[in-house]
């Protein structure tokens, strides 16, 4: 008989913690029990897995000493409150909420540095990354080989549901109101959002980064090893409900040789690589899939050792749920 | 009795055509007759202008004898057409379809380049130049004499009116289909718009850079003067109907001095500067609006020599029929 794990997904009601449930069914995760937890809102709700409904429960009730591995999907204060008592228990945590600092939960996206995962002890405490710095990590990790990397800029345009099922209402029902010509009422945004775009995500801190740009530079630099990388962020939020798509320049030690680097992303399993003339979007293309959409891949107009491409990503999947459940699957294939 | 010029709009149903006849209204440039023109299919439609009903004819019977002004806001293709009869006919051209060669006729920005209308004679033919090169060359100009610019790496999130009217159309058309649950059926574009975003506009060359793209590189060299710098452009479409976004950093020779740019920012009378903290959007702030919005200004993250910063600016005003009036006046001013 195969080993099977009993988990626990805190959020399981969110935009990304349904899709951490779909995710595990898909991959047939050996599961033992499922618990599913959230707030008190949502206690008693159910939601499907493998053919039968699973009753979600309210974490602060939760006896961790149930589970081996608990998935943190909900706000960086509720992996706050409960990171302690998941520990305690001695269950392996894997944080999607990027609360847990980077020396006690490493960033780890399998493609680019599952070896962190040998530096480490169990009980394993684990992050992955934000949306954008995991798929920057998943389309520049085949061409370290290939070119060495000096500087990276993205302009990242975020949907909206990286904000959360609020956010998504938000926009639908913004867009609504508009199209029916009724007056506009920005409820969870200070502003209109539908056919518009925010030149940024959450309050800038004095440096005028926010945090999801800060995030993405300090993730990045961890997750290819290369602290000495410079990175230039900003992150924008676009009317679009689902899959972050990112304008990204990548300034290299030298001149960009184009075959080698659409050779190396062809290679790459978890990339689909558009050829030139086409181009990947996040609607029809990168949203619903594994892989990350990479295309518009070419050298600088003006400079030869500049890099372009643009990578269409879905964010709730590869950048949240999908990544965290390959993280769970190196851990049991390995370690566990 | 003060002097009076007689116009044609070229295109004066279309996007931009319609944004200049408001603009000239309202800054009660000194006309005589304004005649309005297009294709056959809107003649005889007719347009307000002055309180009055100016009737569209068509193009092909017009009389450029009549005319000392002609604004070409159609495609390319009808500037390639009737340029020439209007400079037989002795007329001043102002093309606003980048058709001409800037040989022939330069890219004028007043605020960034006023100065090239002096090299000029004559009959003038004088090109304003595509809508995110202007946003930039106003941004840019007053920083010139306080940070010394190397390069500038931009992706403008372009306005769904940037490919005129049918997208417009096309946007709410599709958008409306989707919230109303009804199967989608892209025609002008290829794929899904709304919700969406199109990593580029229009077919790219062998470069892998798309028109658009290319104009923006070679036009804001032209317009700073400055045939050095180097430019990397990356422009999308965003189901924004309109106002251009662009996200830029800008690399300098030394250390960014933040006060100073900031204190230049201010300074500059087609530039509203919002501060830190707060960022302006293009429907809300720029759109309607004859000054363009920056925001989000700071300095790079890893990088003391970088400027990063955020422009929002209405592609058909400013970016249009604002600028082409802006050149008339400079010309009727200093020159007729
Ligand atoms: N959305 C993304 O693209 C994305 C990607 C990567 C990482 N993340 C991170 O993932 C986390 C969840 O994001 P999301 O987008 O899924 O948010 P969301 O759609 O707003 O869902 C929030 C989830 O947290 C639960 N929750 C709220 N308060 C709680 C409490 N006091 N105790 C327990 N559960 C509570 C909610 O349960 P109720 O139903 O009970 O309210 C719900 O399940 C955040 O840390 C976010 O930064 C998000
Ligand atoms: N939209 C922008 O943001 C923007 C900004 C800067 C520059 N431009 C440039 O401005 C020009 C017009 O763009 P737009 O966005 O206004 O396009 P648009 O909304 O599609 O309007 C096109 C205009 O051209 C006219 N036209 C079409 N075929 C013609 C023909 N054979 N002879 C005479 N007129 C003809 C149309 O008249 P009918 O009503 O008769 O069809 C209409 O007035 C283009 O060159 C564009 O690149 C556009």
């Amino acid at each position: 008989m195969s080993q099977t794990f009993d988990i626990a997904i805190i959020g399981a009601t969110g935009t990304v913690g349904e899709t951490l449930v779909q995710v595990l069914e898909e991959r047939e995760f050996p599961i033992g029990t499922l618990h599913l937890l959230a707030s008190i809102e949502s206690a008693g709700a159910s939601v499907p897995f493998r053919g039968k409904n699973v009753r979600v429960r309210e974490v602060e009730q939760f006896d961790f000493s149930q589970v081996q591995i608990v998935f943190f999907a909900a706000a960086e204060a509720v992996t706050h409150s409960f990171a302690s008592r998941a520990q305690a228990a001695g269950c392996h945590l894997i944080d999607l909420s990027g609360t847990l600092p980077t020396e006690q939960a490493p960033m780890l996206v399998p493609e680019a540095n599952a070896d962190v995962l040998a530096t480490l002890k169990a009980p394993f405490q684990i992050s992955s990354p934000s949306p954008c710095a995991i798929a920057l990590a998943v389309a520049l990790a085949p061409l370290r080989d290939v070119v060495s990397i000096e500087r990276v800029t993205a302009t990242a345009c975020l949907a909206i549901s990286s904000v959360g099922r609020e956010g998504v209402s938000e926009l639908a029902r913004q867009t609504a109101e508009l199209l029916n010509v009724r007056p506009l009422e920005p409820r969870f945004f200070d502003r209109q959002v539908a056919f518009n775009v925010l030149a940024q995500v959450g309050k800038p801190d004095a440096s005028g980064y926010s945090r999801v740009e800060k995030r993405l530079v300090e993730e990045l630099k961890l997750v290819l090893a290369q602290p000495s990388l410079k990175v230039s962020a900003t992150c924008v939020l676009a009317p679009v409900f689902f899959g972050d798509s990112l304008s990204v320049s990548v300034q290299c030690a030298g001149p960009v040789d184009l075959v080698a680097v659409n050779a190396a992303l062809e290679a790459a399993d978890s990339i689909e690589l558009v050829e030139e003339g086409d181009y990947p979007t996040v609607v029809g293309d990168a949203v619903g899939q594994d892989v990350i959409y990479v295309g518009r891949v070419r050298v600088g107009f003006d400079e030869l050792s500049e890099l372009n491409l643009w990578i269409a990503s879905d964010n709730v999947r590869k950048g949240a749920a999908l990544n965290a459940v390959q993280i769970a699957e190196l851990l049991i294939k390995h370690y566990l």
